[in-house]
């Protein structure tokens, strides 16, 4: 084997995470090698980029939660320092996030969400479908009522991935266009990564950050990391269309919709446990459009412009996986699940904060992969 | 001006039908040049490849009914000559059609049908729901009777092309690739092609068949020929799923199914009069993907392998141009509205004994386009 690079600190995966981490660790002083044969190809490409702590939170996640606003909080000015040092937008949108229900069902669902949001003192008020089409005059008539989220917010994904990109190169990060197969085993220690094409890249510290396909990576003990499949749509056409996310409980179902760039909508997402099938579906294209069409029938209007299918990178609590692993040298920043854009700030900063200085901050100590070990229920 | 060629026949598009009359023209010892910067990328592209004239069958449309059985007997042997030509398949499938109806009202709605094709003395027979699911175990059980047609067959659109072009070759077809700027005309003939690069295709005749874009070419006289825009999907993962052709009325609108190429699907179509629009809308996808799950609901397990809009050439009474037209040297192929890929052996064979010998065949008689000058109706 044919060592191609020597460093600091090398990331598997140059998607949204496995950039912002090298970024970060590559400012506090570190040298950074990326592989990635696609960066950005991934569940990156796929998410609508929702920052949402406060609509996505779930009972018995609190943890979770808790770590989401952690991360909301510092999106703004990582999203600043982002856009400086990049010199081009990240899209971030500070409009807030109304969740509307199409049917009584679906409205008596908001009222068990809201309750559960008081409940954690979360700021959320409910809305008459009056007061949603007066936030939202693009809604349907029939939708039955709201729940506005001021402090859930968005980013257009992709332009952070380009700006992630251009930053972390103005930082130094190499990046390596290969696909990584495996980690380097050394005794009992990771040192580094081993390429598709055949060479390695020797580091101090390997971090792994490869989403979905984090589980099952030669070298790497076993995690519980499986891939939880989501179609996209991509529309344009929608300039002025909605002020800011709307996501929307159908008969049942769950769709959102979140403005973009300008002109453009992301209407999302499917969740389906096929491992790793990335067909696009008439099925799963239907049922986003139909639903998006109830809840904003000018939808229909817009031009499709682009299908996905991709995987999240499950777990078994929806939370990720941070910190140290059981195998000494390697540190772990997958399993973002559904959060992936959200938590990115949070998983860049703790994760260079350990790479830096070997402690790993409190905020992340609930996400160590240990918890899994010491709880009977996961295993 | 530079001319690029000297040729006997200069014709404008290279899609099916254009290629269809330059092949055989050039097999009745003509010299033929296809103009086209994209031959195939039209209409042609989009088409299900329907051979379908009695369902197609239309009130007040027997001249081109009649005209659409003409070329169906004439399609097995074109099939077959055109086959050893190029030595590639066309796809012809001779299972036959069904049509269904979704609720009562369209189930009434075949039976107008049937009663019109009756008296036409057309071959079709009605089905009960449980005989329609017997020929296609696929449908939907919701489906509450059905119309058989067993002459309405369907190729491989896409597949007939790529062995027009080589059959077109291996005839001595010349194919220029550029596009047709307008037709160049000289005193009060036609005698070849401007090139949107610059030079010119001089030729004793000049064939028009540039499908929706041949209504308003500098040089033509104008034509009614409106681009009528059809949105279209291809699926795949469909072996076995349906023995053939699958025409729906559901709620009232139109769906067709088309099995061909082994797995593969084809879901249209929209009917839009949008001028040339060619945005692929989240309506048209949604609408022809809720229709084809109606009828056939494993259509939601199938792969979404492509989206597509394009236009039809339309003319004020469905049916196509042929023969001379108003200007000596040019002839008329186009305006082929829904029946293209059907209408392309006619229209090739007519088109090169004109060619060939000055005469139209009396078949083709009734679509020449000085028909809309006769009938005020139409100006």
């Amino acid at each position: 084997m044919t060592d191609v690079a020597v460093t600091d600190v090398a990331v598997a995966g140059g998607g949204l995470v496995g950039l912002a981490v090298a970024w970060r660790a590559a400012r506090r002083g570190l040298s950074v090698t990326v592989v990635d044969d696609a960066p950005g190809a991934g569940a990156s490409a796929a998410a609508a980029g929702m920052l949402a702590p406060v609509t996505e939170a779930g009972y018995r996640e609190e943890p979770l939660l808790r770590l989401g606003l952690d991360s909301l909080a510092r999106w703004p000015a990582f999203a600043a320092e982002l856009e400086a040092a990049a010199g081009t937008p990240v899209g971030l949108r500070t409009a807030g996030t109304l969740v509307v229900g199409f049917d009584e069902d679906d409205v008596r669902e908001l009222g068990v969400l809201h309750a559960f949001q008081r409940e954690l003192g979360l700021a959320a008020h409910r809305l008459t479908p009056r007061e949603a089409r007066r936030r939202e005059p693009a809604l349907a008539t029939r939708v039955r009522g709201g729940l506005l989220v001021e402090g859930d917010h968005s980013v257009d994904g992709r332009a952070v991935h380009a700006a992630l990109l251009a930053a972390a190169r103005a930082a130094g990060v190499v990046l390596v266009r290969d696909r990584v197969a495996g980690v380097v085993v050394d005794g009992d220690r990771a040192t580094g990564l081993r390429l598709a094409s055949g060479g390695a890249v020797a580091a101090g510290a390997t971090v792994l950050a490869l989403g979905a396909r984090s589980g099952d990576l030669p070298g790497v003990p076993p995690l519980p990391v499986r891939p939880v499949k989501g179609q996209v749509l991509r529309l344009a056409g929608a300039a002025g269309l909605l002020e800011g996310t709307v996501r929307a409980l159908v008969r049942g179902r769950q769709v959102y919709l979140v403005p973009y760039g300008g002109d453009r909508l992301v209407v999302g997402a499917t969740s389906e446990d096929r491992g790793f099938d990335a067909r696009v579906t008439a099925g799963g294209v239907h049922d986003l459009l139909h639903d998006a069409i109830d809840v904003v029938p000018e939808v229909t209007e817009l031009e499709l412009t682009e299908t996905l299918a991709r995987w999240r990178p499950g777990t078994p609590d929806n939370a990720p996986l941070l910190g140290p692993s059981s195998l000494p040298g390697l540190v772990l920043a997958t399993g973002h699940h559904r959060n992936g854009v959200l938590l990115t700030p949070v998983t860049a900063e703790v994760t260079a904060e350990l790479l830096a200085t070997g402690a790993l901050p409190a905020v992340a100590a609930p996400f160590t992969a240990d918890r899994f070990e010491r709880s009977p229920a996961w295993s």
